[in-house]
């Protein structure tokens, strides 16, 4: 086993990371390109076009055994993309920069020997429909103009990444997934798959997630698109080649990282420090740590990530309600799976909160659903998904091997 | 008596107000100026600068008793003013159309017979400088150029603007307040109030506030500057006379109802509802009723107020830290006061938490001041100091009359 990685950010932290050529690491990657939906065969939305083409990019670690029953989708959220673990050897060439600074974004849980351990079972996971990353979204060419999509790209839906994701699954011969797992956005990805394809899953794992955004999650995300939407870049979605809405896309990414966070990690992380000194400046601009981090945040996504894909995923993000499986009832809707369940919120965690996932655990009980739901500990609020690495590994770990962990609250 | 006024506002709800001729409401008002500071006399800030010329808007209710001994100064919020009850006589020669269609901001609580009692107090309010509602601020015209201050005017602090108000009550001829009274950032003037002048403030009602604003409030406050700061209409801060940078503003004020209210008040008031019927409109506009109610609240605002005088009170309200009268330790800064004080949280204020007003509260104690600190259960966030008028009244009445009410949390 190799050294760790040790990487100096723009911010001047460091963070360790498992090399490339670590015995923990999946190692280098490369993206995968298929193209699952053209003229003859269009997916069909619940916006009710059917549409065409769609290309979708994808990765993949460890080994389809012979059964074909080892493969575990991963879902990622809002601002993820299919490069879950590992380094990309593409970086290069996609001019994606920023990730040869830092391995894929589930890194400390997807390898040989973590959490999700590839020397057992080969990892699925795929960006979605209208994102940024590879595949079909707003940045890519329409070929009925020529030109991107922008505005003209249509409403999508959670429903519709996981039907995009299931010809996927079909693809690569795979019948029944072992499981699908995700956090937040991903989580509820996850708990679509067993509502849309009960028979394809066999286990859930979702993680700081649960049946529908509250509307405090609707409140930022409507906050979001309005900064983008008002940029005087924006131009009606037609900015590319242009100059980009960069301010609103940024106000929207600092917005998002406030929700990410919680009082208390906002507290331990800045205490109200000052940026240089300790007195006010008594200027208009950045005094405090806090307001340095969030524009850090905002201008960092604004160089990785494409306005218009925030406004699609977002959307879809606010429109998703498990409960519509059930005609608006989720204890009814609850009753189509025949999956087995691990919930785990974050005892932090405001976006989705611990009381919305055990509400959902409480529907799947009602429904009579193998269902364990943990709620740990963490001040990391809902980034705490992708940080609580250890806590989170024994809990999946033991699950993945059969096992029902403990009901409630965890250390 | 007369009949409440049943006022439909552009959301198409009512609101109860004292009409003008009730024997509840103050009636009409009329805004009262005043110069406090001229070349000869400049108000030394706490940036350094001597600052002059500043006019002063005030409002005064009830009798200035021969004693002098029963004048109460209330203390206004971020976007407050000096109108905190009664109906401007004056709205339509001040250009304030929206004082016609409601009372002052604190109406519910300042009358003949509420909690503070215009036939038993007499009443002051000055809105602070830097605002936009007749004190001197960034949009006022500056005499050395002729033309509106914009970015030249200084940043000011909490301390500055309760040293203009004590320039005000010096001129009314009152040597000791009988009470300072406020919310938020009101409340936070009041407690300085307490601690620049212990020997001119009997008692202090201090409600939905604390010594310091949280990382968390920062990092809001942050994000709202940004969005105005970069709003195409900005303009280094000289818009007047121009299009106004009012997607910024409106952004600031959407972040900023986010914060008043709390997840448990929004869940109530919208329970993820769409504005017309029940279903997605698969569109990339407003669907939720959350969402109309921001945008709805952001564009009434920038009807109101300005966006340099947001930038400025919001610096205002992130500097203040109490404990500088201590050289960082509340414990000793507390020391200083000799006022009784009122502390009053909210359970679901997630802005000003329950938790940091405690704080104050025990550090009080510890400097062996009489202090009443009340936790009230109210679903209403932040916004609760201004909407649980039953509940304060009862409080208020007691504590002013001279009670010591109950030590914690009360229904």
């Amino acid at each position: 086993m190799s050294d760790p990685i040790n990487l100096l950010n723009k911010r001047g932290s460091t963070k360790n990371y498992d090399a490339p050529d670590s015995s923990n690491s999946v190692g280098w990657t490369q993206p995968q390109h298929l193209r699952l939906a053209d003229d003859n065969d269009p997916l069909p939305l619940k916006c009710g076009i059917n549409f065409a083409p769609i290309d979708v990019e994808y990765e993949t670690y460890g080994r389809l055994n012979e059964e074909r029953s080892n493969a575990i989708l991963i879902l990622h959220a809002l601002s993820g993309d299919a490069h879950v673990a590992g380094w990309d050897s593409k970086a290069d060439e996609y001019k994606r920069p920023w990730r040869k600074t830092r391995p894929g974004w589930w890194d400390n849980m997807v390898g040989p020997g973590k959490a999700f351990d590839t020397n057992k079972y080969f990892i699925i996971c795929s960006n979605v429909l209208g994102s940024c990353y590879g595949t079909t979204g707003p940045s890519s060419v329409d070929p009925a103009t020529g030109k991107p999509y922008g505005l003209r790209f249509p409403v999508v839906t959670v429903g519709d990444w996981v039907r995009l994701q299931c010809r996927l699954i079909e693809h690569l011969g795979i019948e029944k997934l072992l499981a699908v797992a995700g956090g937040s956005l991903g989580g509820q990805q996850a708990l679509e798959w067993t509502l849309a394809y009960p028979e394809r899953v066999g286990s859930a794992i979702i993680l700081a997630s649960s049946t529908h955004l509250s509307d405090l999650g609707l409140a930022f995300n409507a906050v979001a698109r309005h900064a983008i939407l008002n940029d005087r870049n924006f131009k009606d979605g037609n900015y590319y080649g242009d100059e980009v809405p960069d301010k609103g896309l940024s106000i929207a990414r600092m917005l998002g990282h406030i929700t990410y966070l919680s009082e208390e990690s906002m507290e331990k992380k800045f205490t109200r420090k000052y940026i240089r000194g300790d007195k006010p400046k008594f200027h208009l601009g950045i005094d405090f740590e806090v307001e340095g981090y969030l524009h850090y945040q905002g201008q960092a996504f604004v160089e990785r990530f494409d306005a218009n894909s925030y406004l699609y995923i977002t959307k879809a993000m606010d429109y998703y309600d498990a409960a519509s499986w059930g005609n608006g009832d989720i204890d009814s809707a609850c009753k189509r799976t025949k999956s087995r369940f691990l919930l785990v919120s974050f005892s932090s965690d405001w976006l989705y909160t611990p009381q919305q996932t055990r509400e959902l655990a409480l529907s799947l009980y009602r429904a009579k659903k193998p269902v364990s739901y943990i709620n740990i500990q963490s001040s990391y609020g809902h980034d705490a998904f992708l940080l609580e690495g250890e806590k989170l590994k024994e809990l999946i770990t033991s699950f993945l091997d059969g096992g029902i962990v403990k009901d409630e609250d965890t250390a």
